[in-house]
């Protein structure tokens, strides 16, 4: 099927879950929105992050998408019931494929799990590690200051490895053998994060896990595209930041170009209260 | 006048500013709003800014308020114009009190500055110390890190202390005599900025130099009430995010209570490219 493929994340972290499918999806579009407008998510509420998440899905939906990849830990953690509940389209979030590798690869069954503070109190991969493996232990970490490290472009730096020494000691003292990054910010902060870890641990990237989960949903749906790549990737942004192209091109692994800002006035829904699981009629408003 | 003095800042960090208003105008009656659903403002673009500002001042003017304070940096650097130009009470920013204090106490005339990227790149500071001082040499220093630092509450932590060892060294090999902390996070980082630079370099905390400021314009325009307060401070924000009142308590000084969320749908304006500057136009549709 030739329709592309929707990628939301509240900025441009998402673009390691984007440079993850173009490796393993080369034939399928892809419309990626980075809401950089009201970045970040992860110290927000979760009322606010289930609105912003319903808003970013209404505006990938205009291109009549085939599915849908929360490329964010946040509203992944926070916002993927209401949006199940409102899509006639498959939707894939980070977390269940991250959570579903650290299942598989963990000997000891100790689990660590850094992320927003969002994404840590919701306990969203503590909830979908222990379905799949009940005497796992799950140790959560909040990490607010990696995100704007990682923005800074401190990948190795002193300063990371100090902030990073201070987050991880109960990871260590608790002697988890699978620590999974539960940011789309942290993959570049992997060799920092292992060489603290230590090389027994495994370090589990949920984007790279979400892009073979994403190849798999397409296969049992019969979406995958098996003629040529339909139209060049689209990449639209709610605002171009300072340093916008130098962050965005780091995340990509390669220059990225052709952005489009968007007015996201146009898609912003109105939700009264109790109607947050009710994206459609949101919609047709 | 009995009218209250609207507030507003991209989030908490105006309640600095707040503090000192207390102290200095006890009598006034104070309409904060935080805008803390679009929490950060200083990592966006000038366009952005500019809506994001209109947009709280439509929010405050619901208050009949008789004087506007920008208690924001990044707001103050960038949005001044289209506020200026478009409301009919005064509207007193944080970067002026900034430069005219620091004018004042320069010796050797080498100002330093420190904040975030979009007032640091805005070049606001430079613009008003040099209006008053030509022969001022001003240093600049982005320090995008230091806002997660004070939320996540690590003021003279070691991880802050080697993060203002990378910022700071420029400003102490120019030898500035005065340094602008101009961002509303930053003065509770005095104490630990205050030993990196030395005894000798003065601080200049833009909120307590505003609060100045907004006493001289309220008696200058016959503003002043010189009655009981005429009611208790309201505080609204857009969102109430994780460690809300912890992090709100640290930066009044005293308990952070009775406040309200609003939703901010109701205040944003339909922004026509080159209608920027027309803010009144845009409340009245």
């Amino acid at each position: 099927m030739k329709k592309p493929i929707g990628i939301f994340d509240s900025g441009i972290g998402g673009l390691t879950v984007v440079k993850q499918l173009m490796h393993l999806l080369p034939n399928e579009q892809l419309i990626y929105f980075g809401d950089t407008a009201r970045i970040p998510y992860g110290t927000k509420s979760k009322r606010l992050i289930e609105r912003y998440a319903v808003e970013d899905a209404k505006f990938l939906l205009q291109y009549d998408i085939k599915a849908l990849v929360v490329a964010c830990n946040t509203a992944s953690s926070l916002a993927m019931d209401v949006l199940l509940n409102s899509l006639d389209v498959p939707v894939i979030g980070v977390v269940i494929p991250g959570a579903e590798a650290a299942v598989k690869l963990t000997c000891n069954n100790k689990i660590g799990v850094i992320g927003t503070i969002a994404t840590i109190n919701s306990k969203s991969y503590t909830l979908q590690i222990q379905k799949r493996l009940s005497e796992a232990q799950v140790f959560g970490q909040a990490c607010p200051l990696l995100v704007p490290l990682v923005e800074e472009g401190w990948l190795d730096d002193e300063v990371t490895i100090l902030t990073l020494k201070k987050y991880l000691p109960e990871m260590i003292k608790e002697q988890v053998d699978t620590l999974i990054l539960g940011c789309t910010h942290y993959p570049l902060l992997e060799k920092t994060i292992q060489k603290i870890m230590g090389d027994h641990v495994r370090l589990i990237d949920s984007g790279k896990e979400t892009a073979k989960a994403v190849k798999q949903v397409l296969i049992e749906n019969n979406l995958i595209n098996r003629s040529d790549k339909p139209g060049p990737d689209k990449f639209f942004v709610s605002d171009i930041p300072m340093k916008f192209e130098e962050i965005g091109s780091r995340f990509l692994g390669k220059t990225l170009d052709n952005v489009e800002r968007v007015d996201f006035e146009r898609f912003l829904v109105k939700l009264e209260p109790g109607r947050m699981n009710n994206l459609r009629s949101n919609i047709e408003v």
